[in-house]
């Protein structure tokens, strides 16, 4: 199937544009009228055998995860995503059928995120499949939170439960059955959810001063919180939400669930810093309005302190610097 | 060199965020009040030894000619292009310094035609180097052009000379001497032009019915423009402006230079569509303003007749539809 039918394909299964949006799919770039106020702009490639494996995920699930992960980078600004563009690096033992099932998962988490696929291009890959993803989006009010605002004394909040997305991999990895808790953990890997709504919640009652979103790990987001800062992070230990599925695979594989927390990748949770005057109500809103779980995990400390974790004894213990590292060094 | 550091080095390179951004490179996502108006919004990929090759071109090269290729998509659509993001996957035989040099490429490229880098990221890849980038823009006074309004009766223009592009590839796969004709066509094959100014100065005083760059060649542009607009294209061998270095490279080995002219791609001239009262005045303005040419090679003329060349003893020959196709199949 060459490029230009293929094209055809995809602008077909994604349908007429959407509102505002004047070119879509087809042109030489899309043309559309800006929301009004902030705009936001991210991108962030996907490589196989990197970031995901053939053997271990559907091209449904690929393409989902990969929409998932750019979505939750607008989310940790604050924002809300608009429109995407979608540039595939395909190998040529992908044929149509693959690349559309991956196209059904981007859109699936597109419309599911009200974005617009708009444009983008297939070429071929000598080797591995390629998804690179760019999103624009808006901040409703122009209220955007950076990375670089925390200021000591913040209490440290996390969205969600944390762990389940590593826990998953190694699941798959060891062969672990897929049954009870450790089903959820490999569900958490497959399709991960970006906490769009979380953010807006938690904006409409409380100031953030500084949030990112987890896609390396909360030892290390929270490691880029402090140098845009110029602060340190106290995490505790028994205040971290592990999530059953770390915890059961933890448990069987003789590992420590705390470890696979702090460390685990891709969970695409919101590590956010909040005056502790909001904490209660940052929490019942956030819950009530989205269901999802805000855990109060630490605080923000002088630079000088750098960014450790207190574990259950009262000792405390550095944490590194680097989370799961995409970049081969 | 990890990512956070290199992410840094890259940073310093790109320099303080421009006018109307709020935040640059090194966040989650950018934040920037855009332009007003319209917003183009488009993204390509470019995959190693499909796109460009390490023994062809420098990283300085290839990171410019990537960053051209997507200017000259929001130059087809009239608009001019405003902010970037970078997403590279990197093989561990690409160093530090190497990504330093094709970042130089995109900042050169990115500030000669008023591009501000705001993103990316940088993975890892198991085996080729590939660099997708996204690209937002805006048109001034809402005025866009698309492929789909080409009416029967319009005259095609071309900017600039084409064939140089492919030619110079030849050169190089051939191995012939970079000197006089065959030394500029090298130099178009390393490093083309994007329209963003004859554009402009086409819509100060046109009404471009259609126009679309070219990316895979002459031939399969104009097929893009009929399909869009339901109409068919007519050719004319005698006037497509052939350029001097096309034109020696098939001296040399034996190859028709119009075919060259026909068929190259990554020349990243516009083809456009103008009604035929207001060819002089287009031609007269552009090639004044921005001392690029503009010729009138062909009509656009009824859809049944499809895209066809007359050659230059008055027989018409059906142009192929496809150009040169980057996806393997």
């Amino acid at each position: 199937m060459r490029e230009f039918e293929l094209i055809e394909a995809i602008r077909r299964k994604i349908g007429a544009p959407g509102r505002g949006t004047v070119v879509g799919i087809g042109d030489d770039a899309a043309v559309y009228e800006p929301p009004g106020g902030l705009e936001l702009f991210t991108s962030d490639a996907f490589v196989e055998d990197v970031h995901f494996r053939r053997d271990y995920s559907t091209f449904l699930e690929i393409g989902a995860k990969c929409m998932v992960a750019n979505v939750s980078d607008i989310a940790a600004m604050g924002g809300f995503p608009t429109r995407a563009t979608v540039s595939l690096a395909v190998p040529s033992d992908v044929g149509e059928e693959e690349i559309g099932e991956l196209y059904d998962g981007l859109i699936e988490v597109a419309k599911k995120y009200a974005v617009e696929i708009v444009g983008g291009d297939i070429v071929g890959s000598p080797s591995g499949l390629v998804v690179a993803i760019a999103l624009v989006g808006a901040a409703d009010g122009d209220r955007v939170v950076l990375r670089g605002g925390a200021v000591v004394g913040d209490a440290v909040l996390v969205t969600g439960e944390l762990g389940g997305a590593q826990a998953g991999l190694i699941a798959l990895e060891k062969g672990l059955p897929s049954e009870g808790d450790i089903a959820k953990a490999l569900a958490r890997h497959r399709l991960p959810a970006p906490r769009v709504a979380e953010a807006q919640a938690l904006l409409d009652v409380a100031t953030p001063h500084s949030m990112i979103d987890i896609s390396d790990g909360l030892g290390s987001e929270v490691w880029h919180i402090a140098d845009e800062s110029g602060v340190g992070i106290e995490l505790w230990e028994a205040k971290i939400p592990v999530s059953p599925g770390a915890t059961e695979v933890a448990k069987r594989l003789g590992l420590d669930d705390l470890d696979l927390a702090v460390s685990s990748g891709e969970e695409f949770e919101l590590v956010v810093t909040v005056p502790p005057s909001e904490v209660d109500r940052a929490i019942e809103h956030v819950t009530t309005v989205t269901g999802t779980p805000l855990s109060w995990v630490g605080k923000v400390v002088a630079a000088g302190e750098g960014c450790r974790l207190e574990r259950g004894d009262g000792t405390f213990e550095p944490l590194g610097r680097t989370g799961y590292e995409h970049l081969t060094d």
